[in-house]
């Protein structure tokens, strides 16, 4: 049980937070924003797994492993990755300059980056904008720090929840970004997560590890994992609850909400996918295994065949079938099922007799809902999806270096 | 050494072909081969890897396995996937109906389908196609048999050559189809190889095989793997040259032309991907293995990001290097170079400063060759794709079920 709350993700306790404009974006908007615990929290992380990783992950890295940090830095506009050794170094600075403006040690600072690859941080511009974000540090009422760290996205995703722990009332509240370079394992994506919990940094980040699995890394919208990205959650303890140091109820019941806010955030990524005009929910049930049946929807939810037919509005259920076929999991053609919305499509590997007029309508809805039974075992997996539009194309053609 | 010849699928001695207008396509389009050698020829095939593979890929196999074959018939605008025990039935009636009509034994006859999953096939029809296109077996002069097999294909793709083993004047000739749904492992790609070399079964499908591994295998429009993709060879004998029976230097030879027939329609194929506007030769270089190398290259091909920059004619290397990073191939990015037609843009690992106008010129050509050097080792691999386009979205949008 939680109730939706206002505040942003300042809502939680001892939390502030500002965005600003430091001209690192050509369009001139928002693209620096610092989040700051008053107190040193509890600090996980998930971090993007491709091997050509950008200098802002490999300092996250470090907080992370510590288990404590205060504050987050962050730059859109420029991913600083594939920068080599000056990438590295002004990464370092921008933890160092945030550090020294909010008097706290370094190795407490997170710092993320997004944006184009290849080119290095205009770091003028960058540490002016980190002075002005610290300067005015504070409730963040207007979500310019949501503003701060978006790309091609087209609207702000956040959520803001209020729950209890042992009757203790506890806030958490997060922020995403992320439309283009979905995958999962953290692709172009950024999520940052502020709660006044108190918890054990190995159980935060248990639950953090348990929560993105089953959302960040369940999305896709067009395949490919970026150099950048990564999930964290601060937890400092401010709302007073009896801190988590075991798998207990309470322990339980964070991590039920904090999933819930990564479910939330997840999804709006891939509703803001590119140029994307569908939302998909691919669910695949009756699978050996777990790893299977995410194979299978991860297959269907990657198809440009699959994302192009939902485009068009067409019910084309073998190119499904093909993606199932060569997703590697285990299938058997004779006993597959299939439905999409309310209606049975293919029943045991053969086309159902269906109602077109209903299939018209369900085909022409912006959500979606498609159901692969595999007829084998009793695991499931759920991803999102979005479908390929002309849009997709336009954006990434023209977004040019 | 070999000589293109004319003649098309026929120019090899003792192949007969044709191709007639069945009306299985609603364009009233050809849509039924048959392809017609008057001996017994050895055969060999390598079939798609997906588990819905179609019911004509059923019943190949099975020629395939006695490694003797002498027709191949072959249907397009129903690719009779999907389709259970009436696609089985009528898989193996194809076979016979061919059989009968030729007076050799069912087990001597390929089948193929392509078109759409998931309808059975209009016998009726198919039935009076395989008729008349006995009835007019020939020299297919006109190329109909190419026609025959083509779905979203825009051209026809077909090549004779002639070349000498131990002195003797030996023909090879291969026709294929496909444009969407094109990835390694066969797609939906049909090809037809002929030949009138002697050579044993079990060499011919090791020729074939390694053939296929660098060219069929090596080409991506989509990402799909398709239910129904073969290519196969028959090779009947009559050029008389001594039979091959072991590995020596005309097995060399024959399996050196068999490769550039199958890179020849590969590259065809890529070139005809749907709504193509580039073609792109990806070279990978100095990876640990080949498998590494394949690995990355095959990431690249993939990425929709990568496919839409070039579309765009960008040379955005950021999404080039991130795809290298999640293609799970050892790589490291201080060592990993990148050029673009002869321009150096990434030197181990960062961007290099380049003449903007002459990266331009490159961009704008039609085909484009992309070179990553990963510095690891001496293992390479080449691979072939084209761009993302809206055309692609148009064509797979519009092209209902």
């Amino acid at each position: 049980m939680y109730t939706e709350i206002k505040g942003g993700i300042t809502a939680p306790k001892g939390f502030k937070a500002a965005g600003v404009q430091a001209g690192i974006k050509k369009s001139g908007k928002h693209d620096v924003a610092v989040i700051y615990s008053t107190v040193p929290a509890s600090v996980a992380g998930v971090c993007t797994t491709n091997t050509m990783a950008a200098a802002p992950v490999a300092v996250s890295r470090l907080a992370f492993e510590s288990g404590i940090a205060s504050a987050i830095v962050v730059n859109s506009g420029c991913a600083n990755a594939c920068t080599g050794e000056q990438g590295l170094s002004d990464a370092n600075a921008m933890a160092q300059i945030t550090a020294d403006l909010l008097s706290i040690p370094k190795e407490d600072v997170l710092v993320a980056s997004t944006g184009i690859i290849g080119v290095t941080l205009p770091m003028e511009k960058v540490t002016a904008g980190i002075k002005a974000a610290v300067a005015q540090l504070g409730p963040d009422e207007q979500d310019y720090s949501t503003l701060a760290i978006m790309t091609t996205d087209t609207f702000q995703k956040h959520c803001a929840y209020e729950f209890e722990l042992g009757g203790v009332p506890v806030r958490i509240a997060g922020i995403a970004k992320g439309s283009g370079m979905i995958h999962p394992n953290m692709a172009t994506m950024l999520a940052f997560i502020t709660t006044d919990a108190a918890i054990a940094p190995a159980l935060l980040k248990q639950a953090l590890t348990d929560a993105v699995n089953v959302s960040f890394n369940m999305i896709s919208v067009d395949g490919d994992t970026s150099t950048n990205d990564m999930a964290t959650v601060l937890a400092n303890g401010l709302a007073g609850n009896k801190k988590i140091e075991t798998k207990n109820e309470d322990y339980a019941a964070f991590t039920k909400i904090l999933t819930e806010v990564c479910i939330y955030l997840a999804k709006q990524i891939v509703v803001d996918g590119e140029g994307a005009t569908k939302f998909l929910e691919l669910n695949v049930t009756g699978a050996a295994s777990f790893a299977d049946a995410k194979k299978t929807a991860m297959a269907i939810a990657k198809s440009p065949l699959v994302k192009t037919a939902f485009f068009g509005e067409d019910a084309n259920w073998g190119r499904i079938l093909c993606a199932v076929g060569y997703s590697e999991a285990a299938a058997d053609p004779t006993k597959i099922s299939l439905s999409i919305g309310d209606l049975t499509i293919v029943k045991q590997g053969l086309g159902a007799p269906i109602d077109e007029l209903e299939l018209k309508k369900i085909m022409a809805e912006h959500d979606i809902r498609v159901v692969v039974d595999l007829g084998l075992g009793q695991a499931e997996a759920t991803m999102w999806t979005c479908d390929f539009s002309y849009e997709y194309v336009k954006i990434n053609g023209e977004y040019h270096t």
